[in-house]
């Protein structure tokens, strides 16, 4: 990207969080009652400031097929929740024994071990609770209202099953295996990164392209393309560790290695990592380049292509 | 009931705890894949033995709103999965720290702390997953294919709310910070045994009747019932525990008293306890008959109203 093009696209980027950050806000549940305290810690775990790209990923994919209403706002907050209740779990004494994320003292350090707990089961639950709303969004006027429920209910299934043990939780569950048992395989290792890493991204842009209209055919695209994102997202992570700079990461590297831990790049070198990466974002463009073409496009609420591109590119492609 | 009676009770119950477990083993997940020890730890958790009341409730409400299909089916599994979940948890260290449950090692006993954290995840993940499958039940001869939809969108909110904040967890919220601070007032302790307990069985008979085409004003009626349930329940859970058997119970009796927990009875005195106890249930078994005068009843599957009955009874009427 040019100078030009790179101020831009953060305008754009910065102009869509600030959007996605109010919509998320809309659906958090007021903290009053005699469960107050849950309510704060789950407030607390999801307002620590995210990225939000997976409902920035939903929206986009949403509006690529031609999406227009709020019928997806209800599965963007759904989805951040979701994603926010596996860092508080991950983060856990059991688990990661994280005391700080992003600079902020975890869940469990603030509001106990306890409460930590109920407030991921909480979230959890709540996503749930929240993209069910959805339903209720459904206007009278609405053209086909049989096909809009069918829609809604085939976004719950998909969300459902990426975020639980055949998708999110089966990651986890490999990952931690891989953890104890010390070696792991190339075929381990890949499904530790599909399903940890890029089924909620595959989530995310299934759910906003169902919800637009998008058939069997088209939701089979978009689940490779964001396969791709989220497994060179991942393989990414992997060579900054090894590579990247610690001063731009914001944290030393070599942390893996001092880990023990196996990444895609300790098994197949830094090369190869880094072709792989090139490989999987060039597909994922590609496939976005596709389903672009086979899609009208209203005038009203035009889709932009470049910035869903550039946003795929920045994920992949980032220094930090 | 007399001695007859009793035996017939005890055979029917025995049957329909039999057909339920056939129907929750059928929706658990193959133990299979890199995520196998999480698959294993879930159904070690669920098939540890339960009285499997929740879907029983269920079921039974079903079928005395006319319903005949296995589509309440995967409800009733998803229902198990949910109270099997806050069980997991429950017994973790930093929560109940619980090594037994029946008898039986706790699943983090077994499987580890972490294991046990996503297996609990997992489960609730999974009735979501589960309770969805309703959606391919739906036969393309049925009626009234829209309505049916609807009625498994409304399942799935009752579902949600019941087990989420304002419902279960909440619940569990209360309960640990009533335990933190030692004084519990009557509102606070009633929205504990609520929220706690009761909310899940009115989750129980909710779906049931909604899935059999209950309207919203029986659906209230079912609310009202499965709370009066719920809690007599639970009062009778707090006066066995001072005026038990402890032979009959199977356990010692004072242990509310030995860990200075505010119940009911330590509230309220025990002649109001069990005074109340008999209101709730007396509300119950009116509801019950009131929804039951108003209903047709197919000869095909004719509904067992002696059976429910007795149920609703021995639970609140129990001496364990």
């Amino acid at each position: 990207m040019t100078g030009v093009e790179e101020k831009r696209f953060r305008e754009q980027l910065q102009s869509r969080v600030e959007a996605i950050e109010a919509v998320i806000r809309r659906y958090l549940p007021e903290e009053k009652g005699y469960q107050r305290t849950v309510l704060e810690a789950m407030n607390y775990s999801i307002l620590a400031g995210g990225k939000r790209l997976r409902p920035m990923l939903m929206q986009e994919t949403y509006r690529l097929f031609g999406g227009r209403t709020c019928l997806v706002e209800p599965f963007m907050a759904a989805i951040e929740m979701i994603h926010t209740y596996s860092l508080v779990h991950d983060d856990l004494p059991a688990m990661d024994n994280d005391e700080y994320r992003r600079g902020r003292k975890t869940t469990h350090i603030v509001y106990g071990e306890a409460m930590a707990i109920l407030a991921g089961d909480g979230l959890l639950n709540y996503a749930f609770e929240t993209a069910l709303k959805a339903y209720g969004l459904v206007d009278v006027s609405e053209k086909d209202i049989p096909r809009t429920y069918q829609a809604i209910g085939r976004a719950l299934q998909i969300l459902a099953a990426k975020a639980g043990v055949y998708g999110m939780i089966g990651g986890q569950t490999a990952d931690i295996e891989a953890e104890k048992c010390g070696q792991v395989s190339k075929e381990r290792l890949l499904f530790i990164h599909e399903k940890k890493t890029a089924a909620l991204i595959q989530a995310s842009m299934m759910t906003g392209a169902v919800l637009a209209g998008a058939g069997e055919e088209e939701l089979a695209a978009v689940e490779k393309c964001a396969y791709d994102i989220g497994v060179a997202f991942q393989i990414q992570d992997d060579i900054l560790d090894v590579v990247g700079d610690s001063v731009i990461l914001g944290k030393p590297t070599g942390s893996d290695e001092k880990n023990h831990k196996q990444t895609y790049v300790s098994l197949n070198g830094i090369e190869q990592s880094k072709e792989e990466v090139r490989r999987l974002s060039g597909e994922a463009v590609g496939i976005l380049d596709r389903l672009e073409e086979g899609r009208e496009r209203s005038g009203e609420f035009p889709f932009d292509r470049e910035y869903l591109r550039q946003l795929v590119l920045m994920l992949v492609d980032r220094r930090n």
